[in-house]
């Protein structure tokens, strides 16, 4: 294996514990299940993170997390309107979710959901992963040409709807939430998009005129 | 205590058990804790659930799912104008789950969210109850007025972005996700009953002319 192809114990930690976290949730899995996964020893994971599997968790979701936040600019680039784009990507998100096998599509929520009032250094952690997706979102949209609060409500709608979505469809097997809350998502962005032309703002604008999320 | 005041041990462990998932999930909860919560013999929970923890979880989603959609005619019938009463109903949720101090006010949601991958009994009882609140919430919107389809996707979609705003709200101790997912709906009902309007539907019916729902 090239240099650049190993990862470090570390990094191996946090991949096992991600997609524990994607199958059993937070409660359910243990430092024993994670080391294993990761084909780590025991003393490694304490070496790297005092804490714990607290401590572990709150690293995969900053991990998972900022790596679902790139998506939004690769799934609305490519459509000029942004009434176009939302819908698209609630359509996409169907398609992933029923090939995938009913996968969950992000334990940032799940994870979240379970241990909101019992692990208050895991919620800091998903509330944090969620700040950052409302302010990259926010900076996108309007970026895009929505006036800021605007940019944030929409957001802050598509991250509430998507993650409701995830949970109805993996439980019922089907991708009718995502479809039913894609709808929701073009009426609310039509209306939004309406209001910020009547104001003289160009929303729709250009690919090229936006910069990336970083 | 008289008669009718008293509970059944049965009724105490399905209480005591759906208090326990709504703050702890469905993992991090023994039977042991059940049965200390509802002051019942470790015996009398295998004796009315005998198989145990996940048994007295999917007969908890089941009791806890039957009582939401109740709030459904409750918070509906008093507007006539269902394009005020959806909106009211994310406002009047926004401030529960801020005046209850962020509580989880939908262990079916998380529970279904936690186990989905790892639970296929727990994951199907939870199924159930979705399905349940889909079907009653179609007849209810049917009922005022809404062609069928475009019922059963108001619904669908107003499940959705509750779920997605209970997590995200609780995550970040905020009412934003509520009240972002309010308005999304407002636009999505906005454009429903438009639709149906024009085909000839009277939808903002009196409330007297809605059956309740059971």
């Amino acid at each position: 294996m090239s240099e650049r192809m190993s990862t470090t114990t570390r990094e191996r930690l946090v991949v096992a514990v991600s997609e524990l976290l994607r199958v059993h949730g937070y409660s359910a899995i243990t430092v024993k299940q994670i080391t294993a996964a990761a084909q780590a020893p025991m003393g490694s994971l304490y070496h790297h993170f005092p804490h714990g599997k607290v401590q572990i968790a709150a690293e995969a979701l900053r991990t998972s997390g900022a790596a679902y936040i790139q998506l939004l600019p690769l799934l609305m680039d490519p459509h000029e309107d942004l009434r176009v784009a939302v819908p698209a990507a609630f359509t996409e998100a169907a398609r992933t979710l029923e090939e995938s096998g009913w996968m969950n599509m992000c334990p940032v929520g799940t994870v979240a959901g379970e241990i909101a009032d019992s692990e208050p250094l895991l919620r800091e952690a998903a509330a944090e992963v969620m700040r950052d997706w409302i302010e990259k979102g926010t900076a996108y949209f309007h970026a895009r040409g929505l006036p800021g609060p605007a940019a944030r409500d929409l957001i802050v709608a598509i991250l509430t709807t998507l993650e409701g979505a995830f949970i109805l469809g993996r439980t019922l097997r089907s991708t009718e939430p995502l479809h039913a809350a894609g709808r929701a998502m073009a009426a609310r962005i039509e209306a939004v998009v309406s209001e910020a032309s009547t104001r003289g703002a160009t929303v729709t604008t250009r690919v090229d005129s936006v910069p990336p999320v970083s």
